[in-house]
């Protein structure tokens, strides 16, 4: 041992720049889910292409099985953002894998039959995953390996480890350090893990032919599902996923830790380390996994590895789990360490076995070598856990530690005894909870946790970039800037749409309406023939250049319809100037320009090709013969995808003066009740930012205007815009249509989540586009 | 005739619409220069490359002689824009042939021997241009085809022909109409050329060994020149460029005027149509030159090509006689035409030949047949004129038709006597003006006359543009946003720097400081190292951060140095807290950043390679010993590159608020004399826009920041970028040295006209990079 007392209470009392540093930490979780039917079996379809190479996406993988799916979360700085990044794996696996369900418990579905069951398919049929795959299928059999769990990795900041060091007087390496106490920390976690074990065991009910063996203590339950009576985890039993015999690893020096698990290796016990299937393990990410590997780089991380799936929570594992554990390694790091040697060993194995198979009798464990009643011990645990929580304010763990002192006095509040209890069928149960998670993970489908400061469409692009297994770095956050990377290529953007591919002049000929328009017209495509006026006398001068035409005459920069008149059929001298003086009373610049009737349409396209087309709508409601209109606004704003600020991909429906006065014009108010199918509209402009409806018609518009729109972008050079075009009438060829204006930063939200239609998915085809080499 | 009484008058009364466009028209002029060397001699060497291929520049080509330049401008609206279009032409080509002089005379330069006079060259040898020419050459000698001339070339507007047509009735084509029209005028300008000539005449004096033959009223002049006693103009003089016999057209209809010269052509007398050395022609510009190609296209314009270069004028010819010109044109156009038979034709060769040879002395003209005084034949003319000139009162036509009488009462007046009676020799006195027209042209290199609404950046681009000769239009002139063309490439460019070559997420990353510096930095590039501080009190407590380094408080907004503390050698936590106090009373956000000595460059990267090195200084002066400094600002402030608002490349020194708080913190007033050779600063910034002095380094600072300007720009794939970089030793390499930011917009006029150093023609590198492949 490197230190005779290793209490490290005192330096933590010395040192306040320790104590501040005690709680930092790099935090991530790693969680297994199989794929399953609507009916519980295991899904035999590929893992979903989306997702791409399963070498490559650093997020999303699979496990063992083919449909045993595996999301890791990038490195974290806190509990919450570490159970946030899950969440949003979470969220962004079930949207991909819609017909589909991720099944929440750490015991399998209904299996086929072993030969049935899938290996993970790589590339490369001989690659090292595949051929390690098919060792564990021949020496374990298949379906014990679907038992699917999640992985908690851990280590210190290297702020905090770095002073601690110093402060201790820096002897040895850092690395030297560094090693020992992670040691100490594993120690101290073998030696209690029985009581995290308590906590969160799920997995006490298990369907009939899964195991080989049959546990001692199982029983049949109602609903024909077998159970560990009064047990906690299959998985962590003797029945589980576990070595052929028990391996006992030296923990009181790095070096005797190297050399007990080579002597298992060299014995044939295990092929390597990463059969040696301990709750915890010593990790280093920057080398391969192999022994030698990690005796030369040294340990940067710990990985908990026993933890079971939690069917109560959609990610899997609670935020209170998360700081307990983070609380209980900490605990282990300031503790004197007591000596934990192979009898020591067995003796915690065999806690471990008690808690896992009979947990819920609250059975004696043995602690430093005597057996003391369950309860005794863990008021032993938690009373050196109250110790350490005591050093922050940071976190409330007293109460976190009070809650599973409450558990540990009634085991009917444990996980697994809710699931024990259940009346439902093991498989019902699942399902109802995997279904449950779908529906929330698809309510949040238009967002990316904890990422609502940024713009919706970059959101979209975020989630993925994720999806597709691309290295993520926000490069400022306020700005919407980020940086994408897979295999060296990197990629730049900034509001979703502002690219490399597109050149800096094609972008400034979208702003400018001017140039915009004469380009287009160049081209041959129809835009409004227009004046712009900043003097009403040269305007009225005008007349003639503008008789016998269908005419707008409109203030320059309105926005809303106000001071606009139109003139679908001819109109007088004394019209024309009516109009002039009241669009002339809002601005001091007026454009008459030629009236297209009909409705507008957003193109959006990307690299030569048609992305989602929408047909805005103005804000309005469809009268059922009964509410009131104010009350089918409020029935309309519901829609979970409607909210304020654009944080949304629609906008609530405004009842204020331009809708009340909307209404009036039409002769209603908002008391008054329209006919069943009566639509009304609250709006005369159709922007989504003012509770506009978005219709995908990306499948109903004729062909004629999707080549339009691409020839618009090609007249400017656009790989990415938006092209908005008056369309009279959407099926028909030929017009009439005038182009309104290109748009070099256009919203993707409106089409990836549409009022009606389908989610075109434009953050994949813009990925899939700046990665076309790559992905 | 198509109309016997052709006195539009009548007709032009009835309708005001015609009135009012009566004068609207098309202008466009051609001027001949001959370049010679400082001593007057034809120069010998070719027409300089930076004008490109003579094919292809619609701008700027050579006439007979590869010596002789030709400038054309485009086709103007007005006669104030085309004659700011060929002062325009004049100054580019005036900046470009430097060690050159553009002979103002339409009579040539000291010639070398007839053979060795260069023929414009070709690309290819064999094009029927370059053997025109030796056919020229063969026919009527080398020497003769150096006489120079301005042409003028005129359409009424479309509108008003349009107009004038439907008014009249509508019969025949307007394409007929237009023709009849044309020839109207034509046969009026010939009928009265001889009074044009008396007053633009300008070739009366000329170099022995000029001519082969001896003109009847030759004469010695005291400087050893030749001159023509009593005469005008050598070049429409017998002696000068015509066809070897008169040739008679039929001026009665245009097919009668194509078979007349047709005639001409099938005798051999000429080769085609444009060896018939008329002082007017009928034109088409959107057909070959050929007769056939006119007679079926009709008449477009006419050109009128007996105007000799006035050397009293930097452009060849003044404003009021290309206003005169317009009025005789449309006084042709409406006065009832007379006859104009051979014999009258023959009269009025004869009037022509009378004012070229003996002008001054007011020779008699024959009028409709008649021989009459010269100030009747005057007064006749002019009373016609005055008669058209009521018509309008846009132009101030009455006092140029009043200055014009009173040249023809005197002939003192005539620009050939004031040539004639100069006591200048020939050589000298073309010399003179030759070197007065060069510096003026050089004191506006800067600007593109009529064009300064625009940025002096754009306005550099556009002269290198015509230098070039692209094809050019603004496409919105107050967004600085253009568009070139040659041979098809088209090119958008904005505000001179902003281009397709940059894509614009490379624009974005420059503009975002947070992104670009972390760019930078990930390329091992040095930039000051910093953070943003929005709350005090985290600034106070970061304290430790920035102890022990030199190190800059500033606010983030600043511009003018304002509340900036800098601790170039460590500083107390007390200095440290007040300069926080300081920065946060200016601004809600405080930058903390490592102090880098030195001054500050901006590099101007382009296409991987620096185009310019500028070292900014702030505004300054240095005494004298005698002056005080409001005196040495003063002067200063005379350079005419100094001005103010940016519409010069420098700004003029103020002696605001800032100046005199910067003189007080060293210890001077305004009123005080600093020592000869002290050099005064007037501000702690270095920007040009607050008086500051651009000095050209390039060829100064080490390669090593050339490298590393590069590299900038290279990190953030930017191909058209400015590079500011503090240096703390220009000629050492590896600094120290810290990267300021990056520029997408980069100012080119600092570049081009520096304080210090030479101008980079930084126009022509933006053009040959946007057109490499095409120029």
């Amino acid at each position: 041992m490197l230190y005779k007392n290793d209490n490290l209470f005192p330096i933590l009392e010395q040192h306040a720049d320790l104590k501040k540093r005690l709680f930092n930490g790099n935090f991530g979780l790693e969680k297994e889910n199989v794929r399953v039917d609507e009916n519980g079996n295991l899904s035999l379809t590929p893992h979903p292409a989306i997702f791409g190479l399963k070498e490559e996406n650093p997020y999303i993988k699979t496990d063992f099985s083919e449909s045993q799916i595996e999301m890791i979360t990038p490195v974290s700085g806190s509990v919450d953002e570490v159970y946030t990044s899950m969440e949003n794996l979470q969220n962004i696996v079930s949207d991909r894998i819609r017909d589909e369900y991720l099944w929440p418990s750490s015991n399998p579905p209904i299996l086929p039959a072993e030969q049935d069951i899938p290996i993970a398919v790589y590339q490369d049929p001989n690659s090292a995953s595949r051929l390690y795959r098919e060792h564990l299928a021949r020496e374990y059999g298949k379906k014990i390996q679907l038992f699917s769990g999640i992985h908690y990795n851990f280590s210190f900041s290297d702020d905090f480890l770095e002073r601690l060091h110093t402060s201790m007087g820096g002897e040895k390496t850092l690395q030297d350090f560094k090693n020992q106490i992670y040691l100490k920390v594993a120690k101290y976690f073998m030696q209690n893990r029985w009581f995290l074990l308590y906590l969160t065991g799920a997995s006490p009910v298990y369907l009939p032919n899964f195991l080989n063996k049959t546990p001692d203590n199982e029983v049949s339950r109602e609903t024909s599902d077998l159970a560990l009576n009064n047990g906690i985890s299959l998985r962590n039993s003797h029945a589980g996923y576990k070595n052929k015999c028990s391996l006992h690893v030296d923990y009181d020096s790095f070096d005797g830790y190297i050399s007990s698990i080579e002597s298992w290796i060299n014995q044939g016990k295990i092929d390597s380390m990463r059969e040696l299937y301990n709750p915890i393990r010593l990790k280093n990410a920057h080398t391969d996994q192999s022994l030698a590997g990690l005796a030369k780089a040294g340990v940067e991380y710990i990985e908990i590895r026993s933890l079971d799936l939690n069917p109560f929570d959609p990610n899997g594992i609670t935020k209170e789990t998360l700081h307990f554990i983070q609380l209980l390694l900490v605990t282990g790091l300031l503790t004197e360490s007591t000596a934990f040697d192979k009898i020591q060993q067995e003796q915690s194995d065999q806690n471990e076995e008690r808690i896992a198979s009979n947990g819920l009798t609250k059975p004696d464990i043995y602690v430093n070598g005597t057996e003391i009643p369950f309860d005794q011990a863990v008021e032993k645990l938690l009373t050196e856990m109250e110790h350490v929580a005591k050093l922050t304010d940071t976190t409330d763990f007293q109460s976190i530690i009070e809650a599973q002192r409450e558990i540990s006095k009634h085991p009917e509040k444990t996980i697994a005894s809710q699931i024990t209890t259940t009346s439902e069928s093991f498989v019902s149960f699942n399902l109802e909870k995997a279904k449950t998670y779908l529906q929330k993970s698809l309510q949040n489908a238009y967002k990316l946790i904890g990422y609502e400061d940024m713009e919706l469409s970059t959101q979209i692009v975020l989630k993925s970039a994720v999806t597709k297994g691309l290295s993520i770095e926000l490069l400022d956050r306020e700005e919407n800037f980020i940086r994408l990377e897979k295999r060296n290529q990197v990629e730049y953007i900034k509001q979703a749409t502002k690219t490399a591919r597109d050149s800096y002049i094609s972008a400034l000929i979208m702003e400018n309406k001017v140039v915009t328009k004469q380009i287009l017209a160049e081209h041959n495509i129809e835009v409004p023939q227009g004046q712009n006026f900043s003097d009403i006398e040269i305007a009225r001068a005008s007349f003639e250049l503008f008789a016998d035409k269908p005419i707008v005459i409109k203030p320059k920069s309105t926005n809303f319809g106000i001071g606009i008149s139109i003139f679908k059929d001819g109109f007088t001298q004394e019209n024309y100037e009516e109009a002039l003086k009241i669009a002339f009373s809002y601005d001091s610049s007026v454009i008459i320009e030629t009236y297209i009737p009909g409705d507008e349409y957003r193109f959006l396209v990307i690299d030569g090709k048609i992305a989602g087309i929408l047909k805005r709508v103005p804000a309005n409601i469809t009268g059922d013969g009964i509410r009131t209109i104010a009350e089918l606004i409020d029935e309309k704003n519901l829609d979970p995808l409607r909210g304020t600020d654009h944080l949304k991909p629609l906008e609530i429906i405004q009842k204020g003066p331009e809708e009340t006065l909307m209404l009036s014009m039409q002769g209603f108010s908002m008391s008054d009740v329209p006919d069943e199918g009566q639509i009304v509209y609250l709006r005369e402009n159709s922007n989504i930012s003012t509770g506009g409806d978005s219709i995908d018609v990306t499948d109903l518009i004729h062909p004629y205007y999707q080549e339009l729109a691409i020839k618009c972008a090609k007249a400017v050079d656009a790989n990415l815009c938006g092209v908005d075009i008056i369309v009279s009438r959407e099926t028909i060829a030929n017009g009439p249509y005038a182009v309104i204006e290109l748009n070099f930063n256009p919203a993707i939200q409106i089409h990836s989540f549409p009022y009606q239609g389908e989610n075109r998915r434009i953050g994949d085809i813009i990925l899939d586009f700046l990665f076309k080499e790559t992905i």
